[in-house]
Formats: structure tokens, C-alpha cells, sequence
């Protein structure tokens, strides 16, 4: 059997969330990699930090939070050789993934460097999509209904433009967009629709309605959940 | 302590994409519901078969599939009132989710009768469309990618409609649906830039271009994953 890395997904930060089959392979790997801010602790290493093992090495992939170097190539690159030569002295290396790799993660900027190189399985996690919405105990959708996800950077008339295609929305990644996005869908009259989620299955998950979101407390790890109209479940 | 209900996900169909908690909630529940065809098997039962403890109540759904009953309002009333009695005589109910209790889960539907009379946990977890994503290795979305998920059974015009407000679609629930979805794309040249992909994570997994599907052959548990334009992360 030659090595694999694993993109694991550890799901959105209860640390219970994380699938029997990704703790499995956690606690099997002898490298563990995954992304940290350029100062300071990772969410996703937070996240199974008591399902480590005492002899793996880590790796920590330092990524420039300013968005004018988004995506980092570099950092990227180094980070995918780096791995790659983990792989081929023989070692398993489990990339952490906070959520579900391919939603939005990371994750896939190494995939895209390493997938023709070396053996990569993903495993996949629940996302914060799930999480926020049993958080808020608000289904997302049922039926015929359409869901849509939006990031919450795009701009408000692409925003109000792309959400008419869909019965339920959700606007991920609020943080400093948050008064902007409240404004828009005030305009719309659709703010009564919606549930506003942070950091959700974490201790210090909180689920608001908009008006009680005060704009400059709102985290990256945000959402806003909606339903253009009546529940197709009720 | 009073009793309660979980809408447990249990994860796509890999037992092992069950999560911790749900796993140590399903093991602990006195009583263990589930969706279950008319006759045969559930499927969300078999995807935990193995973690069962042999003193646990079974209580099985029996929903009728033929959509002109949808949504069954009498089996649904029926097992919410069963489900009630057991949390008022003090045993918790585990109803198990395949994928997300919130994703298109039909516990929504118990969700909506239960939720103002006894206590419920949702507990999120691993969707099929991470599922898919992971089989296909295919990544959903990145940075600013909007992401949009759309039942196979609306009609070929209001699919093609809402699925230009978004850069990655996915089309779930094919079915009988198929051929009409793949005539949809070719027509509007997207079918190369797709994947399909059935039964995500279960042993009889399958990924294939459009053109290689026997439309006889199409499973409900079957989606097409869709870039509508370059991949964000490459």
C-alpha cells in the first residue's frame, strides 16, 4: 500500500462532529497538516486538538489572511511539495479541513497541486450549512425547493439578483459584509425570513434574529439563513 | 434530565460517515426510528445496522412513496403522536437521517409536528452532496463561487433558468428524471462540465460523465455536479 494524503473533513467544530471514519484516519496518520492564520492556533487543529496523537508531526500551513494575496500561492506550493515528499517516504498525511473539504475549504488549493502527483482521498464532513441550520432548527430544504448558497462578498444587486433563483439562501462568510447584506435584504423585505447563525456547534455558537446582530461583532463564521417563502415541510 | 427526541444524520451511506455524537446518541437511545419504504428495507436503518444494540425499540416509518400522497400527512401524524408517547414516558427517540436531517431530510416533517410539543436536538451530518463531491473529487465551491442545489424533478425551463444565477450547481434526485436533465445541459453546452455520480460513499458507488449514464439505470440517489464556469481554485 503506498501513502495517502487524506483530505479529512472534521466538520463545522464540535469536536464530536468530526465522522468515525476521519477520526479514524486522524489518529492513524503520522503527519497531520492544516491551514493556521499567519499568527496564531488553527480552528481545524482546535477542532480534534484532543484526538491528536503525541508522536505525529505537524504541519502547519500559514496562510496570509490579506485577501489582496489571496490564494497564496506560494504558500500552497510550498505547503504541496512539502506534503508530497511526506507521501512518498512512505507517510499517510491527513490534511485537517474544518467542515467539509469541498465547501468552500481550502483544502482544495492543495488538491489542485497534489491530485496528479500522489494518491488523495477526500473524506467528506458536515458542513457549516448543516450546522448552522440544526443550530437554528431551521430546515433548508424539502421537496422541490431550490437552495442556494452565496457568499456574502459579492455585491448587494448581484446578491438581491442571484437569491430571486432560489426558495431558501443562505450568505455565508458575513463578517465586516454583515450591514451591508442586513441592508439589502431589509430592502427586499425578506430580513423577517431570516435567522442570523455564528460559530455554530461550537460553546460559543449564538443564532440571532437580524435585527439583534450588532454589524461589528459579526465573525467570518457567520450566516445568514432565509427562506423566500412559506416552508414546503409546514 | 427529561426525555427527548434527535433527528440524528446519520451520513450519506458509509457507515463509518456516521458522526461521534451521532453514534454515541444512537447507541444510548432506548428507541430508534426511521423512514422506511411501504415494504422492504430502510436505508437510513442499514447505514447503522452494525451499531444497533439488540435491547433497542425499532419503530419503522412506512411511508408511501407514490408522490400523488405525498406527504403522507397521516404517516407522519401517526408517528409523531408514537414518537411523543415514548419521550412523555421518559425514553429519548433517535430518528435516524440519511445525509442531514435539514438537507432535503424527511424529518422535517416530524420536525414540524414534534418540535412545539417535547424537546428535539437536531444533530447535523455528512449531506450527499459532500458525498458526491468527495466520489467525484470534484470541488462544489471556493471564495467567492456561489453554489446552487436543485431538485431534478423542476421542469427543464425553470432549471435552466435558476441555474444562471450560480457557478456550481448540483442537480439531485435524478431518478426518472435523467434523460430530461442531460438533454437540458447539452442543449446548453454545460454537459461536459459535469459529473454524475450514484449511491455516494456506499459500495455501489458510481462516478461517470453524462454520456456514459444508461438513463434506465438512474437511481433517486443520484445528482450531477456542474461548473458553469472555470474552477476558482485551479
Amino acid at each position: 500500500m503506498s501513502a495517502k494524503v487524506y483530505g479529512l473533513g472534521v466538520g463545522p467544530g464540535d469536536p464530536e462532529l468530526i465522522t468515525v471514519k476521519a477520526l479514524r484516519i486522524l489518529r492513524a496518520a503520522p503527519v497531520v497538516a492544516y491551514p493556521a492564520p499567519e499568527d496564531g492556533a488553527s480552528f481545524a487543529r482546535a477542532i480534534v486538538a484532543r484526538w491528536l496523537v503525541p508522536a505525529q508531526i505537524e504541519l502547519a500551513i500559514r496562510v496570509p489572511m490579506a485577501s489582496a494575496r489571496f490564494p497564496a500561492q506560494a504558500v500552497y506550493d510550498r505547503a504541496a511539495a512539502e506534503i508530497a515528499e511526506h507521501v512518498a517516504a512512505g507517510r499517510d498525511v491527513a490534511v485537517l479541513c474544518q467542515g467539509d473539504p469541498f465547501f468552500y475549504g481550502s483544502f482544495m488549493y492543495l488538491f489542485a497541486r497534489l491530485a496528479a502527483r500522489v494518491p488523495v482521498e477526500i473524506v467528506p464532513g458536515v458542513s457549516s450549512l448543516g450546522a448552522c441550520a440544526a443550530a437554528a432548527r431551521w430546515p433548508l430544504a424539502a421537496r422541490d425547493d431550490s437552495l442556494l448558497v452565496l457568499p456574502a462578498s459579492l455585491e448587494s444587486d448581484d446578491l438581491a439578483r442571484r437569491l430571486a433563483a432560489a426558495d431558501s439562501v443562505a450568505i455565508i462568510k458575513l463578517g465586516r459584509h454583515f450591514a451591508r447584506v442586513r441592508e439589502m435584504l431589509d430592502r427586499l423585505g425578506l430580513a423577517a425570513n431570516a435567522r442570523y447563525i455564528e460559530r455554530a456547534s461550537t460553546a460559543s455558537e449564538r443564532v440571532l434574529p437580524l435585527d439583534a446582530v450588532d454589524p461589528a461583532s459579526v465573525p467570518y463564521f457567520s450566516m445568514i439563513l432565509l427562506h423566500r417563502r412559506g416552508a414546503a415541510w409546514s
